[in-house]
């Protein structure tokens, strides 16, 4: 990649609540086993295989999740693990990420990914990350991958395609067209109609000189508070100044040359309980377990569990729930209510907020 | 009362997996805290208040559950606590009850109580309770309580109601017409409608001399078998010889003069979880809290939640469910799925009896 060195930066910011009661405060989403035997922020790592060594790979996490980084990704060195003493979205994260990135390495490009993804198989993944990565060297573009749709999503930003600039294998680039809110029923509809749109994935590869440039450009505020930070004691001080901004808004929509990849692999990102039926194998019933617990399920259809090993969860009777336990707390909701947990949270922070 | 001492025997052999995972074989419903703050056998030996003393009090219980009964019940003598070596139904348990209570008090009336029924308020139990005490010390009969049904209940004998025998204060006294094994639907509709049926309670008021004249006469294999039974060790050579059969199949449906005493209270079985609904307060939803958990519900109705203090159990969106958590094991289940529990219970016995 004419001369560049390869880093990645993985966004461990999230504090997410739709995961609870197994997603705490102090033990967010991507700290949790949900798919499979390794925690997200672990598979997300693991999937970077040997394309880029753990001493290249930054994370970016809220200072009281620090510890558990190390615990649970122990060969990233601790110099590696940028501390934020507060969530200000990803715009800060990225523009601290690529400071740090620059001094140790100004020719390099990087492989920005969320801590709570789910993708596979991994060697198709980095099959694509290679594509992005060449891509980004050559033309010194911003690179996003556009997850292809395979429903009409209103969950999900989209990503519009423009013209063809170059085919890497079999993979093609695109020049992004323009890049959507999370749109209506109506809008999605069309937009999967059209095969001209893609999911917005939150995943970006780029050379360090090209995010600078781009950040200095569109977000100076951002990025001239975070030049001068060199350690996570440092950002104390600094952060609460900086703004909130995605770097969808900050950057993404308004920088001149970005492209993106078609990502045709299997990508969830584990946006609540009933996306466990996504990346876990379900039984004949199609019902999904995970978590370690056994399921003993009669007549029961298409449920999701998670509930810790050496526990039991017995359903009889039932269809389409979400059935949790963690941590002394249980959750019983339909499949289809699962984004309403938020009100469970909201009355606990109000009324107990020893259970969040 | 003529001078008859009055004494009572309370039947605590059930090993029932309705309750499952709160019952276990070690721990069946009657030690359970199902109905509020006491234990269903705690809040049968207190609904008889004054009325008997704890020193007159008998418990005929499985022997792996003689320190429960200790525990839960300290007041009650060591000696006054029969240790079944394995349950043969209620006969065998009434029988050896009667022999032991004939031999400290020949000139008694006993009032046999199933261990696990819920009766309230006990101030008007134990006025029906001292009706049929007067009522079998003067007719030397046996007296049985037969409860005003409230619908067409298939789960329960009947028991048709003869002549009026007498009135004692505002209670009648009727005599048994008949005993009816549990009907299907229509019957049972037929028998709610004539007005003529009460419910079979399983709970008896005789003299001692009465019961075991009966016993004598129709059960002589049963009672012979325990007559030479003085102690619970006795009872372990005993018992695997005696007949396993109910007291209603080897006495009641024989004997010629049973009277019955109908039973206007509030009476409950607790059959099964949904008879918590019974038992407990509902809140504003109908949702039943037992067991101490705290309940979160939002836009749930109608459910029955038991799970142990201390915990939290969340609900969305979700109505008319089982939902309970005891010793590791959650339960999930609608209402009307709740007497297949036993289907969870006979699998775990083949696969994996740890959990019973």
């Amino acid at each position: 990649m004419q001369g560049y060195e390869t880093w990645a930066v993985i966004m461990a910011g999230g504090s997410g609540t739709r995961f609870w009661p197994a997603s705490r405060k102090q033990h967010p989403k991507q700290f949790l086993r949900v798919a499979g035997s390794k925690t997200l922020i672990q598979e997300t790592a693991a999937r970077l295989g040997d394309l880029i060594p753990p001493e290249r790979r930054l994370v970016v996490t809220g200072h009281e999740h620090v510890a558990l980084v190390r615990k649970q990704l122990p060969k990233i060195p601790p110099e590696n693990v940028l501390a934020e003493p507060t969530g200000r979205n990803t715009a800060p994260c990225i523009a601290w990420a690529a400071v740090e990135i620059a001094r140790r390495s100004p020719n390099s490009v990087q492989v920005v990914l969320p801590s709570d993804s789910v993708i596979r198989p991994a060697a198709a993944f980095q099959k694509l990350v290679r594509v992005a990565i060449e891509e980004a060297a050559n033309s010194n573009a911003l690179v996003t991958f556009g997850v292809q749709p395979t429903f009409a999503a209103t969950g999900y930003g989209y990503i519009e395609i423009g013209d063809e600039l170059a085919m890497r294998g079999k993979t093609p680039v695109h020049a992004v067209q323009r890049f959507v809110e999370k749109p209506d029923r109506a809008r999605a509809e069309v937009f999967l109609a059209t095969g001209k749109y893609l999911w917005n994935s939150g995943m970006f590869v780029w050379t360090t000189n090209a995010i600078l440039a781009a950040l200095r450009e569109h977000a100076p505020a951002v990025l001239t508070a975070l030049e001068g930070c060199r350690t996570s004691a440092e950002a104390i001080a600094i952060y609460p100044a900086i703004p909130s901004i995605a770097i969808d808004v900050a950057v993404m929509e308004k920088a001149r040359d970005v492209r993106v990849v078609p990502f045709g692999i299997s990508w969830s990102d584990v946006g609540a309980w009933p996306a466990l039926v996504d990346v876990l194998p379900a039984d004949g019933d199609g019902n999904v377990n995970g978590g370690g617990a056994q399921l003993l399920a009669v007549d029961a259809l298409r449920n999701v569990v998670h509930a810790p090993k050496g526990e039991i969860v017995a359903l009889v009777g039932v269809s389409d729930l979400v059935v949790v336990r963690a941590g002394k707390a249980i959750l019983v909701c339909p499949k289809d209510r699962a984004q309403d947990v938020k009100q469970i949270v909201d009355r606990l922070s109000r009324e107990d907020p020893s259970w969040l």
